[in-house]
């Protein structure tokens, strides 16, 4: 290993410090401030390890830890794309994989090919692994929403329908997950008005 | 698996979103915002899957970033101790005891226990894993203060002996990520006039 490979390997460390600027459209706990992409990644990283009993199918925990750690590395690049933003979800998949080749050419090849097959993994759906990160990955704002009041909801009108859409798939990972949070996150907050139930 | 159990573990899940506020001294890349515990792990735990070769004794990378994740879970109740602050490091130990009981009691009591391992692990510093940690939990926020213009340092009127103090066993995890830092990340900010060179 040369001191330049070494060199090269931090200065990516250090790039990666702009995650902690990505900004969320969800409120912490407190209700007051927006979460950034670091704290969401190493929350559910931790979620992963407590509620790994619930996935659907038998998981790699540590697989599931890295997958949550970097997926959202490509939003140092391209952005958060806000769940309910349709505009810049059809642009979403050529915005983040411009980025990922931005971001990952930037890493020695061979640790480039791993992170960026993490990346690969997540958002093909396709493992039991990848399935759980991405329950976990709707579950957590979820219960972000219902600590912080239901404020983001309510200040954005959301509706329910476009919540079950967002959530079509967050069953897939654990159905036990998504049933916990359509009683406990979502319910409640239809009672207080602030989810519109547009579902008859 | 009770319903009881998952609302158990999912209240934890909202109470480690705490870890959010907890604030280090450490500016982020920008030098203009502090960052948080659960920042700063994130950042780690990412800097383990990318350093690990540089570990001095090879290192199960995944259980180094179980480590890092939980480790500062304690300062939701015993605060950040700041590493240059010699009398709350006088009662750390004891705070930090007191804050992972009243912590860990909160889950069931198999998961405490993981938990609480991972914790206790980490604090012995006795596996290949829990001294890579601790190289890593030095060396990002020496890549910050760098990154940073070394602001911190500056504005605290540091001096070259007290770091090399708290750095003392951060070459027993990796020799080279030390060296890194010795000549990369402290030895400009001296010259730059931001650390106090007080060593003969």
């Amino acid at each position: 290993m040369t001191e330049d490979r070494l060199k090269q390997i931090v200065e990516f460390c250090k790039l990666i410090d702009k995650e902690k600027f990505v900004q969320r459209r969800t409120y912490l706990s407190d209700g007051e401030r927006l979460e950034n992409d670091a704290e969401h990644a190493w929350h559910m990283a931790v979620m992963a390890i407590l509620l790994s009993d619930y996935s659907n199918e038998k998981v790699d925990v540590l697989k599931v830890v890295s997958l949550l750690l970097v997926h959202d590395l490509v939003e140092i690049y391209a952005g958060d794309t806000f769940a309910y933003d349709e505009e810049g979800k059809k642009t979403q998949r050529d915005r983040e994989l411009a980025a990922a080749d931005r971001l990952y050419s930037q890493l020695p090849e061979d640790l480039a090919v791993k992170i960026r097959s993490l990346w690969d993994e997540f958002e093909e759906w396709g493992s039991p692994e990848s399935k759980f990160a991405h329950t976990l990955d709707n579950f957590q704002p979820l219960l972000l929403q219902h600590a912080s009041g239901g404020r983001a909801w309510r200040e954005g009108g959301r509706r329910l329908s476009e919540l079950l859409e967002r959530n079509a798939r967050s069953a897939e990972g654990s159905q036990a997950l998504w049933e916990f949070a359509r009683e406990n996150f979502i319910q409640p907050e239809i009672e207080k008005g602030n989810l519109i139930d547009d579902i008859d």
